[in-house]
């Protein structure tokens, strides 16, 4: 057991809490211990919140502390490069929160940064390490639904919680860079991540908002194996956060609800009163809460797989590689939306090659088996295929 | 109220069996009184099975038959026009399965049927009939979730039961045909069917059987008002059937899931055993059986609409021109699924027009309101964006 | 098929609404020819509102109008015996609302009426015919889940609807005679209608009214097999009208959640506004409508199964002996609400004997198998007793 | 932030592996320094699993060794009061399984152990805290749902998983000591664990094993304000581990879903194959794997808690004197289960009083306001009471 990590935590909005919390929390090893923030009061804040020693409105003071050994990002996408920049400068640990870049172009370099210094860089793509994600992964690895075929991932809510998220600028995009990038991960994941992201196609809209970038997109993204996967990313979700996995695979499916119905449900005449979750929209009538975000969310066990992957010298699950994957998507997402076509996912591959999904055929009597089925009745009825004719018949057994 | 109506029932399949049985059931006034099969053998074991008086392998004689004042086609695809023609030729009333036709161009002749003749003609899309449709239908017409921008539909099964769904020229195609009808229609009816269906873009494969029509589709329809209806069809699917409807509007959100999770849950080791539903594929484990098929699936409202439609010389809510409708977005989707791209769904359109979706904009101190959140601590935050210069800011309140 | 029957509907508060919502729904042959009210405004209202052709406030009157031949009654408690005796006078079948009387001795007088005149009685539970018990008793019938053990049947919600539910004289109880006489046909229907039921234990307090009668209540009803009922009503309940049975049988376990989660969900902000479902208490958060109340309370079954029987000249699935059956057990209920200690149910049992449920003991190499488990490991361990020295081991395989 | 906490775990049962795998979990910094098992073998087999440096089949060995700072008991409960008087001889903090004893009288002992030795005494109760648990608590604690009126906990399976339990001398009891334990302890924090168990009621049964403890009960817990508890506990549940509370308040309700409906839903055909979860039955259909057990069960939080505790100087949630009133609860269930009447609870209380809960009534017109309604039609109605006559009367509005 190694005596824990001392952090440099830059940024203080909500996700610089939900990861302080993190850190913080259960038993932990891991402390904060300078906060950077781009104003003093917000940093100071944050310092009282969160009882950290040290806080300064200079990144490279910030990395370069004595006490700090690993990097943790949580600041708006357009400065994801230049703090990246400022750890792999003092040869630090950097971890960086999704995406990684606005484009794939920044996202490689970002990726160049660490991987020509030799540092460490950890994806912090939450969503891919919930409770419920990881013991579905293992089921599905274990091939208890067969070959994937396709997976939905939605993610939609009311919108984000800060101004620079609706600034397409300092974004980089509208619900597709805040939300697709979670879904192309989670897809990427039930499917293989050895398995390319071929084409892609995105239907992208501004319904609601008097703003420039999308607030709502659905995309389909192709992969080598056949695989479709399906993401659905809105600003404009009534009744809190809806997130939510389905996986069909040849021999199973899986439903993931990590938000709005989880097993836990409450009805208030709004008496009292009390936090509920993350953007939900009420606090009386029927509230669906969340029990523990930072666990349910994922950021439990992403920090202990990004510490542990450091303290023993492997890769941790999501790398800078991941982040660059996901934003070659996104970028193929935006264009498609515009082309109004599939467009391919350009990118540098490093993942091998995946075979053409296939379920074996059954034969009965020299006849394909189509399907066996139960009627009301009682009866079974066999369809069956002359591969000789092509002709279809049914058979009562 | 009138005595009833005397049926002539062409068809002995499955849907035919759920038809007689809500023909029949719950102190209905109507009865089948002639049987059309191809095979005398069926037509015998399903007048022995509903006690029908009559049964024939002639179409002519079944719509001709003196006790009968009304037809019900439930024939596969290729089967609809010859048995509409017969029905027309009759004069008698004609309700037809779907999908109305195998190309909207059949859909088109068959509609023109009963038009040029004045007989009428009700579409059995029995999907938008369901309880749980027919009352959000009501909430949201009633404006409860604003303007809908967005309409899921999602069918899937492990296949169906007669040879010649399977076979696509009989059919018309694979789970587009068979599924995607009801799909197109249950998205019509959330956006408004006065809405006009303008583009389609859609994805299909045959992943899993050894056919030539698709196992697997999907599929996006945007309409007049910048709605999108989204459909998931698939003949792969595991785990019994899959029937959702999702729908997000400007206020509010409707889900209603039809088949697998309606508060029905079993757990059974096995003994016993009795039938669960509709394509379960399993009478062990848990189980979540359909507690009355013929009333969940919506057949007993549809035929309560299609009979009280013809006593009141109403139009039903669905006609031979909304079967049209959906044989047109259909074609579109085939047509997209080889071009690889948005196509056009060509169409005679009767239903006027209908303004772009909007939600207005709430103004503060000038500035217009992006949102407005509840932070954990309990502070809430305004986003405001600045309508001259373009900039967004946080306000804490 | 008959021409259906002409119905004398004596009662015009919300459940002769429901009854007559049903009697005139779905192509139905039956029909409401004559109503009676105490009042002749709210007669005159229920005519107008249902197009009923006649209005009376005579009982007598109303009974023996020439058109009826068949009697549904629909009153408050205190008035079922004068409405038995008035319909039974002139020969007439008579079905009445539950409970059958306000205490068994008052439910055997009615019983009594009916039998002494050889006139048909029906008792109109209506929960003992929703789709998803009909669904479930089927299956439990069936042996799907073995001998049952446990039933639980909650009815819960804000409280009645009409002044004289919350008058102990009117209605002979709280509570318990408003909702615990659903839940113990339900509990009797699942156990077995010939499984007598022997003796109760029951709490029951006021808890949060300004009332007599209990606000809330939980019994315990023990049948001769040694299964158990459990029954919670509360007219306290906080949501809407909490619905639910749940049953454990040795193979297997019944949910069925007949009101609040159905898979019919919808958020809404509050805009439009529309009616919801029966005693729900919001119109705006996250609401579950009920689709079709008629069907999915079962009313719509049960007329079907209450006419069927007259025409069939059968017994109804609830007789009057039933009702009589439920009041004696509510009778035990008092009592022990009262002694604080179990009662036995004191009554004319006809329904034979019920051997105690079992479930055959497995025996490995000469011990007893009291479990066989799967641990996280993958490995399997049996637990075993010897019968000759009573001690129990683990053995792991 | 200390260095963590040293462990010597006693007993290698399911629980020793569920307590380890949470205390060597997501960055700890505490360890099972030390573990003792009766058995040799079992010792060896857990320190491989668990990476443990040191094995002994001595207590006084395990309590006394040097590298040790706390005990963590995870024996059978016949060994409680023998390992509590182990540590506390060694003056180092106790972390005890549950149930504390066998018997109030044995709990009592247990408590005056460390009590009067001064050491600290956490009682392992995890079910209050799981996150949903601690969660649901927040908001009540909050008044979100008023003065809690009723709690149901249940917890039910196909039974436990070693031999002791099978054997009454070894465990005191059935599934009463078994599993009522923790329903006594999650109603306790609901109805507020200053607000005194006065009585209880309780029925049990040995229904389908060959045992002489029960596997089956129910009992009804009245606390001092009018609250009232129920726990549902069998061995002979069938479909996994049912893990439901459900709690009724004067302004809402709380449903909490621990094991079966959490969001995570999957279907196999039975390909792969993986572990489902505790206590599930099968590995094929419909499956509801558990995310992440130690999490949910709330070992977690219960760890944190404790070693926070002890670290800080003060009280866990759980105490000694906590598991003590478990004790003295399920004595009175004993009792009464013999008595078949309702028995005082005999304790030592230290909790103070509690006042009857109660609803503000509201007043209009100088009539109390009994109820107000939505009907169908959209009319609303007040059911009022005149405080002077009694009489009920409506009122539409």
């Amino acid at each position: 057991m190694t005596t824990g990590h001392r952090v440099a935590m830059l940024g203080t909005g909500l996700i610089g809490d939900f990861y302080t919390m993190t850190l913080h929390g259960q038993r932990s090893r891991d402390r904060v211990e300078v906060v950077y923030s781009r104003s003093t009061e917000r940093g100071a804040a944050f310092q009282q919140r969160w009882g950290v020693a040290n806080a300064t409105t200079s990144i490279a003071e910030a990395v370069g502390h004595a006490d700090v050994d690993a990097v943790v990002i949580g600041l708006p996408n357009h400065m994801h490069e230049e703090a990246v920049a400022a750890a792999v400068g003092v040869g630090k640990p950097v971890l960086c929160t999704k995406p990684l870049g606005r484009t794939a172009e920044e996202a490689r370099r970002i990726l160049d940064l660490v991987e020509s210094a030799g540092v460490f860089g950890g994806y912090l793509e939450d969503l891919v390490y919930t409770p419920k994600t990881v013991k579905a992964l293992d089921s599905v690895r274990a091939g208890a639904i067969g070959d994937v075929m396709w997976v939905r991932s939605r993610e939609t809510h009311p919108g984000p919680h800060s101004a620079w998220f609706w600034d397409a600028d300092q974004a980089g995009g509208g619900c597709i860079i805040d939300l697709g990038c979670h879904c192309i991960e989670i897809i990427r994941s039930y499917v293989g991540k050895g398995n390319r992201p071929v084409e892609v196609m995105c239907w992208s809209d501004t319904l609601v908002h008097p703003i420039d970038a999308e607030d709502n997109a659905i995309a389909l993204v192709k992969f080598e194996s056949g695989a479709i996967g399906q993401f659905e990313v809105s600003w404009a979700f009534r009744g809190g956060m809806d997130l939510r996995d389905e996986v069909a695979g040849t021999e199973g499916t899986v439903w993931a609800n990590h938000f709005l119905r989880t097993g836990l449900e409450m009805f208030s005449s709004g008496a009292g009163g009390s936090y509920v979750a993350e953007k939900s929209e009420t606090e009386s009538g029927w509230l669906f809460p969340v029990a523990d975000e930072a666990a349910d969310l994922g950021y439990v066990n992403m920090f202990s797989d990004m510490f542990d992957a450091i303290d023993e010298g492997r890769e941790p699950i999501e790398t800078f590689y991941d982040g660059y994957v996901v934003n070659a998507v996104m970028d193929a997402c935006f264009r498609s939306s515009a082309s109004r076509a599939w467009e391919p996912v350009e990118l540098d591959w490093r993942g091998g090659t995946t075979a053409r999904l296939a379920k074996p055929a059954r034969v009965e009597d020299g006849l394909t088996v189509i399907k066996e089925e139960h009627l009301p009745d009682g009866r079974r009825k066999l369809i069956l295929k002359d591969p000789a004719t092509g002709k279809f018949v049914d058979r009562i057994m």
